[in-house]
């Protein structure tokens, strides 16, 4: 299986506590790093996570509040510091060039590589990154702010050729890569041997969806229809139901609800409350509509 | 007796690691908090260290290094979300205006309270605040970059009064001030009561030197002179001396023969390097020097 892991450097809202730190994961694609959102304290959390600075390229920000992307600019500075030489992409909101290319002009004067910002529009969902492997799109989320999602999904893999049928119907090399693409095979005397005798299937594409932060949003359900695995701000319970709405935020009743109507396959809570000591209320009440909930925590990597 | 604490939030350098967090430290004056430079996960350590945010009101930055300021955004918008009312005072190198300011504007709109920077420069040893209880003095530094240290000195104290004495000899309480501040007593017949006959002695006013970043320099003895506390970075070992001169940092060595040279009474080291897993080597050549050394280290609470 190829490693498609999501690790939690925090899930806290926006004051942080002595539990949580302010908004931080990194999506793990088979050794390349993606960041999504990046709080104060981010670069220490990374650390602790052991994860490789080395292998981290893009940095994701669903929106410029300040527990979403304090942690920027020193993540940058030690990445300078480290001697970092492969440029460094983030993808935000267009503000961030005014907010935080002026830091970098006076902090990061002798920074030896690139610091590029890419901007989004979050109003619209559009594919922001693409490589071999994966895609990132966006997912419009409703907030006091300009503010997006991040559906990441693997790309179809190949199907896995049956070495001992390749070599039974004698199959040239030149064949093979349309055969693991799924083409049947065609004999010299014109007889087809069909693709399912030659391989057997890929593995499925794995798919990640970011939520945070967010009203309750029914329009968000297309766009992450079935994924692997949603996490979904669930900064208050039930009783907060009223400022939750007040403040652009979800309760986890409401997370719940927006996981069973999309039917993903697993629902992960998140960017809690300060209010909150303990989160076992939030996790009890988004599994009364959608079992398969797991709270996120600082140190969590969840392997898909 | 009277509170003058020093407490460490973070004293590693540069790059933080997971044994040091980066520099800011909270001098607490009798419940009055002064926090002395703000690197990136200060409000964190604050929060760690149960101090209360509601007594913080003056911050002092040492030089614009990312690892001692790049906290100050993030510990104003927590500030604000937690509604504070009255002001807080920067006390920094200018430059910190054009840095710090475009960000409140941007991320602490609605901040309810105001948010002054007050200038001052680097490179004289001037008074830049001062209240009933103490004055703050600067420290000019040798760094790559312009930097002070800061010196906290309480003023003389009063002296107490003997109760028995002052009924004996039938003082007016109008004459009780005068008496405080060491005025003998001029009975109505002319004769005089020494003050030593109706006070104990006030006290002893306490003082703490900060000194980081900074290269070897005698030019702050003078300043520094029998402080009761003296902070001096030792970022490096002996081993490291090229290097420290280089990067305007000092050795332990170094740090304990100012701390001798200016006759304090304890040193204290701190701005340790991340090559360090462990600072025995630093204490070790310090103390060759300075007896009197110990190592900072996050969480520590000094009581002068």
């Amino acid at each position: 299986m190829e490693r498609f892991d999501l690790n939690i450097l925090g899930c806290g809202s926006a004051t942080p506590t002595l539990q949580h730190n302010p908004t931080s994961q990194v999506l793990n694609v088979r050794e390349k790093l993606f960041m999504i959102d990046c709080g104060e304290g981010t670069q220490l959390q990374f650390r602790h996570s052991r994860l490789r600075f080395g292998r981290l390229n893009h940095i994701f920000i669903s929106h410029l509040h300040g527990d979403h992307c304090f942690g920027l600019i020193g993540l940058i500075s030690t990445l300078a510091l480290l001697g970092r030489t492969g440029d460094i992409t983030i993808h935000a909101h267009a503000d961030l060039e005014t907010i935080l290319r002026p830091q970098l002009d006076y902090f990061c004067r002798e920074i030896p590589c690139d610091v590029k910002i890419e901007p989004f529009d979050p109003q619209i969902s559009e594919l922001i990154y693409e490589d071999r492997s994966i895609t990132v799109k966006t997912i419009p989320l409703i907030h006091r702010i300009p503010c997006a999602g991040f559906l990441f999904q693997e790309k179809p893999k190949e199907a896995h050729l049956i070495t001992d049928k390749i070599k039974f119907y004698d199959i040239p090399i030149k064949e093979l890569a349309k055969i693991k693409k799924g083409a049947d095979f065609i004999r010299e005397d014109g007889t087809i041997v069909p693709n399912e005798r030659l391989t057997r299937p890929a593995e499925p594409s794995k798919s990640y969806a970011y939520c945070s932060d967010t009203a309750y949003n029914e329009k968000i359900i297309p766009i992450i229809e079935g994924v692997d695995l949603l996490y979904h701000e669930a900064t208050f319970a039930d009783a907060e139901a009223f400022r939750a709405k007040q403040t652009g935020h979800s309760t986890a009743r409401q997370a719940g609800k927006i996981a069973k109507m999309a039917g993903v396959k697993k629902l992960m809570l998140g960017h809690f409350s300060a209010r909150y000591t303990d989160n076992g209320i939030l996790l009890q009440e988004a599994k009364e509509l959608f079992d398969n909930t797991i709270l996120a925590n600082e140190g969590l990597c969840e392997k898909l």
